[in-house]
């Protein structure tokens, strides 16, 4: 896993990721106490950063490869992004989904001509579930983080987050992404290693699924007490990855960690503010500036909003609290 | 009124004015039967387009002019495009609103630094209160469109239409815009006449508001018959201008109008395919193209997305429509 792979991405998906702007409010400074860049993966193809990774990793198949068909297992943001990439590419996919996912990312994927397996979050095992399939029907498993091409194309969000920060003359600042396995920070942070040596990642979790954070502080990967009960359903993941946690653990500094109402909050105000959806998984980086400004250093923040694919419950329990 | 001087403006506006991206989703395709393609100007500083004409006009003042303030007149949009134009030209701004402007864009355009006077809507004459205290107290009267340079301004976003219309292999498709005086629609038209000739500007309007549809179909100036009671506060004007009108008259087909529930589901399918939070008046357009296909021309439609600042009761009606 290096800088040269994210490069390499990077070239593959231009022309077909999104690049995203970097969109930022007075109004959001003001509550920050500094100046904050939000780079918007909301906008993203399919509502999330992750149609990145999904589209690098399908593109580095080789063609006799891909053609058999891919295989994942998702949340649903890797679900939709791997679904669109692989409908894209021609070829067909195969996601393995929480039966408990958003209703609409379960129809996203399936309307992005996916064949959904949905399975029980807190007693099955999805990894195993994956690989047995993969197995039986010929398909390549397209691993939701702990895999050098999906970080590679999750990297190239890092390496535009560089040089946007760079024509707007921002040398020093922290650059929070939401982190449930480790994937996008992991490959924002190499990016950032290469081409902006100011610019810090750090991790924005919710409280109670903090697993990245224990395993920074600690210097192990640990595990989350429990799996299932949380509105970040984007990023609770078992634990940080194989790969993934390693090169979080060199270059990015402690873990952050917010409530679930400062997420519905971050969640209203970029409604507000920023005119754009965020789901609660997506938000967590933005509440982490918002409301831990103690834990950040810098005139300037940046960060990641992941994703935006959220059902209206809890968005209008978002709205709610602006009021 | 000529495209220099959108190219002028365009030059002005670089660095300060955002260039918004354009959006697509498969699935407002299939709602539409053509390609839709979504200029979302919500997501420009103050959340809309208007920031563009404002700025545009601001920074085409001599700097003695400038410096004694300026005044406008706005629903709400070109209150707060005005007014962080002034704050960013640290000169000072008054700006007179009809009292019955949703909540959000009379405490923004307050929050931008602006002094803020409100006016009855449906009995008193904006145009007058504005010339008098311009009078009064030396300030320079930023019109809301029908002005040069604010057309100018509102022409930028034409220009970028033009050139990532032409990175899509787009050559031929009706540009919708959400229209109130005409200044986006005008300037677009003169920026496509340009720069696209095989893109055509259109307008959008609410049923029942709909005085560019009838103007342009009588070949003359055609006034509302009421002025207040619509959901589109941002569009809802008496009659498209002296400057305007001759330029839509002569660039753009037929008017469209949309009806109420078709633009609160257009809201809501922004909401959920793109990601994005529109206003009412801004979503006019996407309306029409999602709605009234019958009307549009070509494989591929493109439609300007004006605007964000709505209030939440408003937006929750939106939503409601998906279930």
């Amino acid at each position: 896993m290096n800088i040269e792979m994210i490069r390499a991405a990077a070239k593959r998906l231009d022309g077909h990721a999104r690049r995203t702007p970097l969109l930022n409010s007075s109004f959001l400074d003001d509550i920050a106490g500094r100046r904050v860049w939000v780079k918007p993966e909301c906008l993203q193809h399919t509502g999330s950063f992750k149609f990145r990774g999904a589209w690098s990793a399908l593109s580095a198949l080789d063609p006799a490869t891909r053609a058999k068909g891919v295989i994942a297992f998702s949340s649903g943001n890797h679900a939709q992004g791997v679904a669109l990439a692989a409908k894209r590419h021609g070829v067909s996919a195969v996601i393995i989904m929480p039966a408990d996912s958003p209703a609409l990312k379960l129809a996203n994927t399936r309307a992005y001509g996916a064949e959904v397996i949905t399975y029980d979050r807190a007693t099955e095992d999805r990894d195993a579930i994956g690989a047995k399939l993969s197995q039986e029907r010929g398909l390549t498993l397209i691993k939701p983080f702990d895999e050098p091409q999906v970080i590679a194309g999750q990297g190239s969000c890092g390496l535009e987050i560089a040089a946007q920060a760079s024509e707007r003359g921002i040398e020093n600042a922290d650059v929070i992404a939401c982190c449930g396995g480790g994937g996008l920070t992991s490959g924002i942070a190499l990016a950032l290693e290469a081409d902006a040596p100011g610019l810090r990642a750090r991790t924005a979790e919710p409280e109670g699924f903090d697993d990245v954070a224990r395993s920074l502080a600690s210097g192990r990967i640990e595990r989350n007490a429990q799996l299932s009960g949380n509105i970040c359903d984007a990023i609770v993941t078992p634990q940080p990855g194989d790969i993934t946690f390693p090169i979080m653990h060199r270059l990015c500094g402690a873990g952050l960690v917010v409530t679930e109402d400062e997420v519905l909050q971050a969640m209203a105000h970029a409604w507000n503010r920023l005119k754009i959806v965020v789901e609660p998984g997506g938000a967590v980086a933005l509440a982490a500036a918002l409301f831990h400004g103690g834990e950040i250093a810098g005139d300037d923040v940046i960060v990641v909003v992941s994703g935006g694919n959220v059902d209206m419950p809890i968005f209008a329990r978002a709205l709610e609290t602006l009021t």
